[in-house]
């Protein structure tokens, strides 16, 4: 087995919750605050933290603005994050196929 | 995407750390502490903590013997171990095979 592997995965991208989030921002443009906690059934509480660290580290841009006199936040990836993302991908397939073999 | 896949994502074996010791486990019938330890690179202190978390789970078996008047430890993986893992394994090909789609 390859340990380096194990090493490389990001570890703000290998938890759980951000590894979801990460996964359903990288299928679309864009998705509202609201979207992505009903898709991802998670607490307000919850999402907000992990959106502040993915922010934190660069790989989500977090927008607000107003529609309809309500407030809209809306999160995609960086560019910095679709790389991490895909990177960490990568990796995910490599230990899968070094797993299976 | 699919949510459920990553809810679905074992908590204790998903730990960069703890992934690393299942999987070098899952190659072989059994590995001394010392060869776990020095495959990945790890501190004493560092596995022994995840290697105890991994026994109380279920996923490992450790068995201590004397060799040349010298402790040794050994570790290997239990049935529910192997059936957690390769479960664990199989969903990180359908989160790559969704990503990667």
């Amino acid at each position: 087995m390859n340990p380096e592997l194990f090493l490389q995965l990001d570890r703000v991208i290998h938890e759980k919750g951000r590894l979801a989030i990460m996964s359903a921002l990288a299928g679309t443009p864009e998705l509202s605050f609201t979207e992505l906690r009903d898709t991802l059934d998670m607490t307000d509480g919850n999402l907000t933290t992990h959106i502040r660290i993915l922010q934190e580290e660069g790989f989500i841009s977090v927008a607000k603005s107003y529609q309809n006199h309500r407030s809209l936040t809306t999160c995609s990836l960086t560019k910095a994050g679709r790389k991490a993302f895909t990177s960490y991908i990568d990796l995910l397939e490599k230990i899968v196929r070094q797993n299976k073999a």
